[in-house]
């Protein structure tokens, strides 16, 4: 385990733009509060989404999409540098009107009403390549 | 993309009581602390639970209730103030002995054990009514 | 509803070791900067997961084994000392390449790649035995 201390250095709370891209809109808030780390959590409701699912033997990623409105029951995710600009790394659980629950990595979703806190740190956070998953990962 | 800076006030850990409803203590929880602004996260199990989807085309919310005891996985949501009161906006993630997962806006759920950490904010939080969404959103 | 206000000695990110395990993991972090309390949120991917179920009439867990790759959409818990040690309280979400979604109490899982952000308290939290319940629960 790699692990490493952080101080805080600003703590935000934001709602995003009906319409917006649910990725976008927190990639552009870390952007704005000039933050090269940070953890979030986030709930709200989407018109739309598109989750990844990790495979990995194959270490590509599986893309399925909801066509439809769904809540967002949780959100966690992490603000870090990838490839010389700010990446939001986002996990969501969504439900059905039936109380389904739809689960996976976050590409892309329209945003219907989100509220998000963010928690920013001073030391960066960088994502470069590791072998043994051939993800980004950070430390 | 709406947000603001906020400073901590305090953060507190709480266990919800048995019997009891898991939004209300939560809410309780707020006053008690006088607190106008949160966020929080817990976890643990419920005996029954009440969940809401908004229905984003007719604007409404349906109902779902499911009569049983559930692991609460996940738990996050926000406190603020709407119509004078304290309102703590609360989306769950829920599972069942075979775990598959059920989630959504939870409304209610009567407490088997729950672990609560919720953090306050100076800056007050007033849910106003949102002409786009047809909901009452804070910033 | 039982409460404390906590203060925060630190916090930390980390990334778990691929192959490790999800808990243990995050038990070693605990130790590693002696925390005896915290509240922690996590998100990435495992190779399998043994996850519980608190079967509240009978009073003891119930357990499913998934044995085969998921993403973990959320994980939230809390570190306490329970007989003599730390313990990590950790319920998670999980999810298939469909996008289905699966949760509980997560008792082990094979890491894949893990991320998580722990905050730490200056005041100790300790597990006791809850006779409504039959549960180790703290305050």
């Amino acid at each position: 385990m790699h692990y490493r201390a952080v101080e805080s250095t600003g703590e935000y709370l934001a709602r995003l733009e009906t319409g917006a891209d649910w990725r976008a809109e927190i990639e552009d808030l870390a952007r704005e509060v000039d933050a090269e780390a940070g953890w979030f959590n986030a709930m709200g409701a989407v018109q739309d989404a598109e989750i990844w699912f990790y495979d990995q033997d194959d270490t590509e990623y599986r893309s399925v999409t909801f066509d439809e409105p769904l809540e967002v029951a949780a959100c966690v995710g992490n603000v870090a540098r990838l490839d010389d600009d700010v990446f939001a790394h986002t996990h969501a659980v969504f439900s059905r009107e039936s109380g389904q629950a739809l689960a996976g990595h976050l590409d892309s979703a329209t945003v219907f009403a989100g509220e998000v806190y963010l928690r920013t740190f001073a030391e960066p956070l960088v994502r470069e390549h590791d072998a043994a998953t051939d993800l980004d990962l950070w430390l």
